[in-house]
């Protein structure tokens, strides 16, 4: 099964590098042209345009455009635990990334940073578009985890999620993302910046292993937030699915100041909502 | 005024430049030892330990750990206008990250993570810490901004304010970071990677300017998150300190397809609690 996984996320490695190649590729023109683009040619003002994709603009509730990245996984993974405790329902638009599909103006209109997944939830009146990763999980937490199952009702407890979802948002995905960049798929590769956020990925898994670890209060735990061992919740969740694919870049050597973190990786891809939501529902 | 504000933010970038590389340097022997130093000795258990500065243990209610750059003014900024609406009081311990203080023990307990701000509420029993400065914008919105005056009570609105919260915080600080490590501080001077981030910074400032030249709605907007022409909240807090010290990597003619950013930017300069939150009070 951890094979299988580690299967799973080498080969979605390999895509997200791919992607971040085609964005840097796309971006020049882009940057070129920006002035043209930016300014307002303003034909339509509403969420959906006419070359929205008629799945997307008619689902009749959550709808999520998204593809199996890392960044994907973790809003679908969301999706299949809420389904397990509520049988929320929803619907998908799988798109390749690759096509640049997501720089599209239908696109933009959800996201205008043009990244994947985007959940739209078209129960809301107007629409409502929900970007950022986080901010999709806090989003279903609010509106389709009504008994908290994953998250927290005490505040400090809340509190602490929130902290450890901006920790990985902010400095575990990207720079994970840049290892991922200058190591593997940048033609020209460059010793100093793959030397640099290899250690800064490293660092941050150390990070994560201090918190497991219980090094500084002496109560080793099971998640990242919650007290006492912790809960599992949405801060491991926008977690999980970047740090389970470490054999992308790392060696198991790289790995061992790290048994804590490698445990927390094994008890959350145990989980049937976990591995429906990384698996081949998702594959294109 | 808006001349001062340059010569702060290009100072302050300076050091949070001078400052990434001292964490590069510093992280080679750090990540030799790792194991050594993350396997627990666990002497004490508590959030102090004797190292702890006396005036962090003792405070009285919030204190506040930072250095005068973009990410300790987001809180400076926040904390200043909790101050005018409801005479919020904090102290503070202004630290010199340039010797690595954070990335000692006693620091480490507060925020593994090793990184300034650090909000410690000594009015909880235990004293609760919060890193990362989107979960202190967050956790000073809920215990001290009882009005919800830099946030919103409407929940698709508070949602709004997570994504553009989560937007700068993964995409676009990390981004101008690493713009001012390869572009001024790094000695190997790495057109590729310069390149890169470069762009990627103008990428993500090109998404502020849709957001708020109203490109896909029609409607320009004053403030990131909220309905019309939104509120200042904490989206634009978390977003500011870093925007504002384009100049430090940019040209005006860089900037010129940011007309609407520009004038956000000239805009929220303009309030006092700002102005005092980069100010005086937090040089060193």
């Amino acid at each position: 099964m951890r094979r299988f996984i580690h299967l799973v996320s080498a080969t979605l490695m390999y895509r997200t590098l791919q992607r971040s190649f085609q964005l840097t590729r796309h971006l020049r023109p882009q940057l070129q042209t920006r002035r043209l683009t930016i300014l307002p040619q303003m034909a339509s003002h509403s969420l959906y345009e006419d070359s929205t994709p008629a799945e997307v603009k008619n689902a009749k509730g959550l709808h999520l455009i998204t593809m199996n990245t890392p960044n994907g996984q973790k809003v679908q993974i969301m999706l299949e635990e809420l389904k397990e405790i509520y049988g929320t329902e929803w619907t998908k638009t799988m798109i390749n990334i690759m096509t640049n599909e997501q720089k599209k103006d239908w696109f933009l209109r959800l996201d205008p940073n043009g990244r994947i997944p985007v959940l739209v939830d078209n129960t809301q009146d107007p629409p409502f578009p929900v970007m950022e990763t986080s901010a999709e999980l806090l989003y279903l937490l609010k509106f389709a985890d009504k008994k908290d199952v994953f998250g927290f009702t005490d505040e400090l407890e809340r509190n602490e999620a929130l902290q450890w979802l901006f920790f990985w948002h902010g400095s575990g995905a990207p720079y994970q993302g840049q290892v991922n960049h200058f190591a593997k798929f940048a033609k020209e590769k460059i010793p100093y910046a793959i030397e640099r956020f290899k250690n800064e990925t490293l660092r941050v898994f150390g990070v994560l292993e201090i918190r497991l670890s219980g090094k500084y209060t002496g109560e080793p735990r099971d998640y990242l937030a919650g007290k006492g061992k912790g809960k599992y919740s949405i801060a491991d969740i926008g977690t999980w699915p970047w740090v389970k694919g470490w054999d992308f870049n790392f060696s198991k050597e790289d790995m061992e100041p790290f048994p804590h973190l490698l445990k927390w990786i094994d008890r959350i891809a145990e989980r049937p909502a976990v591995q429906r939501g990384i698996g081949d529902e998702y594959k294109q």
